[in-house]
């Protein structure tokens, strides 16, 4: 079994000097920008850890797993113009360090290129996996219109919110693990669970986010605390306490204040509806449940360590 | 045989009603906003006709068709962003209609599902015809990279000029053949002399566009003559006006003037260094190489006759 510090080799070594001799230059240095910024490759490490589960031999699935990370990087870098945000990993993004239509047209190009990734597949697999990704490729766009949907909507009910969620961060990490395990040759039941075990690792790793963005440590969640609130954020945190919250409270809730007295009576006010509580049983909801979902896998049980301690140490985040 | 009505009207049906019940609305709306704004639908109804010569049915290659229609009218919305147009086909844009954002999450959405309607593809087919595809998608994107990029450059080559319009043009027409003929099983040779039928018949129609944008007929050009030369748009006429000219000449060229009389200096610049007879030489010597492409292969002379007539067609716009 491959530890993660070898996934991880095997997975920058593909990435490493993909596009240092394509030309135009001006179309390629910022997807080689874009993809050796960093970040933590979960993406194509699940996919791996995933075939692992079922052969030995993973050597077929790294390079779909670097289609699956060229493909998140490329909805970081499109969502970061939409967003207007200028920094991401403390590096300037594309559309700053180049300008808007490099930023456009280079992600286009970034997207294409995932596709490349999976056309070495064995054509019995070819289908298959494109049909997983590209139902999830679709879904992770709607996920990304709900989310700016939901800015100019008044209230937003939870499930539209947890659907949200599901179609923004957690089918793509589902999918990287489904498409890990058809390479692996996994039937579909076993396919289908390790996607289910995705789903629901990915709806808790979101709403923790929610959670530490409120009420985590400054220092681990590396992220200032009270983000959410300030820019009034449609959180879980905050969809809820606008349900739960006694009619005099709710105005609250919504009233324009000063930064840190915003956060400190926001945060107060959560803590009262105990908003904090409700949330973190619901991540150790979706953290169980996707344990079941791992845990009913037909393979050895020790098989399973890499992903469960991935787990674990996702769910260690939370206070 | 089918004729060029009846591969209309199938590829118009399958456009017709696709995004109708797809959620978020404001996702699919723009996307079904570009597709049904028409076009002539050129590309897909090469691909059917490439299948045609080599099978009567033709039925696997509708969906492709459609495929690479939503392709380029993907690469449209996206160029309209960058080229800040405001109108396409006498409607708005879709950033103008909608708004940036928008145009540009629409337009990543309508990428991923011209993918989708390739994976109905056997799988001994859909290899091929991707990797085909993929290698045009990304070429596409390096043509009008090097467009941009041709903008800010003072010297432009010939031969770079004519790798700039391979790229962002004949590429896709020759791939919608190759792809048509792939699905129509033909072989690797046939598949080849077909691509380059489409190459030579896509650079000879982009030069013919250059050409009748200065010597055209307002009337059946249906845009305004002069365009380019009041962009000082560096297209074929241009960069060999540039290399022609002699030395006195050559500052009038790059001369900033009032809008008719640009065109009329310019235009008559060309005409005494003979700019226009070299267009039209090289636009026929283009059209004679897709000829004899076609000719090559190896299928009855009569089922020929539709790509012939429709190369006769483009070739009919020359002055």
């Amino acid at each position: 079994m491959y530890t993660i510090t070898q996934l991880l080799a095997l997975v920058n070594t593909e990435i490493e000097n993909a596009y240092e001799k394509r030309e135009p230059r001006q179309l390629y240095q910022p997807i080689e920008y874009s993809m050796s910024v960093g970040g933590k490759r979960i993406r194509p490490i699940l996919c791996l850890m995933a075939c692992n589960l079922f052969v030995d031999d993973i050597q077929a699935a790294i390079k779909p797993a670097v289609g699956l990370e060229t493909f998140h990087n490329f909805t970081l870098l499109h969502d970061d113009i939409m967003d207007k945000a200028d920094v991401r990993r403390n590096k300037p993004t594309v559309h700053k360090k180049w300008d808007e239509n490099t930023a456009i047209l280079s992600g286009d190009a970034m997207l294409i290129a995932a596709y490349d990734y999976f056309l070495e597949l064995k054509s019995n697999q070819l289908s298959k996996v494109l049909q997983t990704f590209n139902r999830t490729a679709l879904e992770v766009c709607e996920g990304q219109q709900y989310d700016m949907d939901f800015e100019n909507q008044f209230l937003v009910e939870e499930t539209a919110y947890i659907e949200m969620i599901r179609l923004k961060t957690a089918v793509l990490l589902a999918a990287a693990l489904k498409i890990g395990a058809i390479i692996g040759n996994a039937d579909t039941s076993d396919a289908e669970l390790i996607y289910q075990f995705g789903i629901n690792m990915g709806l808790a790793f979101q709403l923790q986010d929610d959670y530490l963005d409120t009420f985590g440590d400054e220092a681990t969640f590396g992220k200032r605390i009270g983000g959410d609130i300030i820019e009034n954020k449609k959180t879980f945190l905050l969809i809820n306490a606008l349900k739960k919250a006694p009619e005099r409270i709710k105005p609250i809730l919504e009233q324009e204040m000063e930064d840190e007295k915003k956060i400190e009576t926001i945060t107060r006010i959560y803590r009262d509806l105990e908003i904090d509580k409700l949330a973190q049983n619901r991540i150790l909801d979706y953290y169980n449940k996707a344990e079941y979902f791992l845990s009913e896998i037909n393979v050895d049980q020790q098989k399973k360590a890499n992903l469960l301690e991935f787990l674990t140490k996702l769910k260690s985040r939370i206070a």
